[in-house]
């Protein structure tokens, strides 16, 4: 294979078989958006026929099928697909990673702590978002229980994410264009460290006062 | 400084100024295990005198003693001290991680994913820990908000922590003698994989019960 100059950083990083995108990054990040918006959009105008939920509960419900699908599908990929930068038909999925790896070139080379973070959040959390929509529009007694987890989960893995890169230099595998490292790197990322905190606030408040307010004739033993 | 054939894997790891454990394994263990186990049993017979916890809360005041302990003190030696294997002075704390790190050697080559994980785990986990004790003892009730997202913090870290070292191969960094693999890589690190699991279960019992049987009085708007 003859191997293809590539964007990312650093520079000498072998990458054998690289295809640039196909596709411009305005059409990857439209897509992208896009999609995202009109996942949320649609989930707050079906749940318009459950009457009983709150404006918070149907914005619930579409944050989580949309950061379900996030990771289930577009993070899954990354995880199973670990060429993604060779491919050459211009799949989408793969065309997201090509454009965000110039953000974080762990992702090519397949650092450990990225990898395993992204099944941790493909497989695991992504189908618990699913279940957790199911919890949210049902108002089942476990939601605010998988939806603490979840979000626990996705603001850990951030953070983490966040402090490895800036623990071994953060432009060691960020490009420093704005729209690489405070668009995609700091910005992109950034919100899932703001929705999982709020899920978290949303899930302490009522837990606490379920927990302060339980029927005491009910109470039983701990 | 003359450099000291050290007992890690990779051979042919360079630890300028390596100084071999002055406390044998036996000690060290001894220490570890032996103070462990006197705060869990210290906490057990101080907290008797609350006359309203049950035998389960009393063993959590002790376990989150004990594991806020390790996360602050052990942990955070390891994370704020990152020549601990230069130590001579036979100091416990360095000891400790001398001897742990024929387990896993990320922790003197300052592995990104290990450092950063560690010291979220000791300066937030474990502070933390010490909060979910005075939680456990008053029955406040946010005590399961807080320990449902430390346990989750814990787990996590700890999964991802084997995941990373099985994804490089595990014992690129692990010795194989059972003590050290087994004993130290697998059987140390399992137990922050039981106990939050069972904390988690604990904590999800009691918050759906709560859930599903608030005072419908004083429900209020979600």
């Amino acid at each position: 294979m003859a191997t293809v100059k590539h964007p990312y950083v650093p520079h000498d990083l072998e990458l054998p078989g690289f295809v640039p995108n196909v596709l411009t990054y305005e059409t990857i990040l439209g897509v992208f958006f896009g999609c995202s918006a009109l996942v949320v959009l649609l989930m707050f105008i079906i749940t318009g026929r459950y009457k009983y939920l709150t404006t918070t509960e149907r914005l619930l419900a579409g944050w989580w099928m949309c950061t379900g699908i996030i990771h289930f599908i577009i993070e899954g990929n990354v995880v199973v697909n670990n060429k993604y930068y060779q491919d050459s038909t211009g799949h989408i999925l793969n065309e997201i990673w090509k454009e965000y790896t110039k953000a974080d070139s762990r992702y090519a080379t397949r650092d450990a702590f990225i990898i395993t973070m992204e099944a941790v959040t493909a497989f695991a959390w992504g189908p618990l978002s699913f279940l957790i929509v199911v919890g949210v529009l049902y108002r089942t007694s476990w939601r605010f229980s998988a939806m603490i987890l979840v979000s626990l989960g996705q603001l850990y893995g951030d953070v983490l994410y966040y402090m490895t890169c800036i623990y071994e230099g953060v432009h060691k595998y960020s490009r420093r264009e704005p729209l690489y490292f405070y668009g995609y790197f700091i910005g992109a990322n950034a919100i899932w460290i703001l929705i999982p905190s709020l899920c978290i606030v949303y899930c302490i408040k009522n837990i606490n006062f379920a927990v302060a307010n339980r029927g005491e004739s009910k109470r039983k033993k701990l």
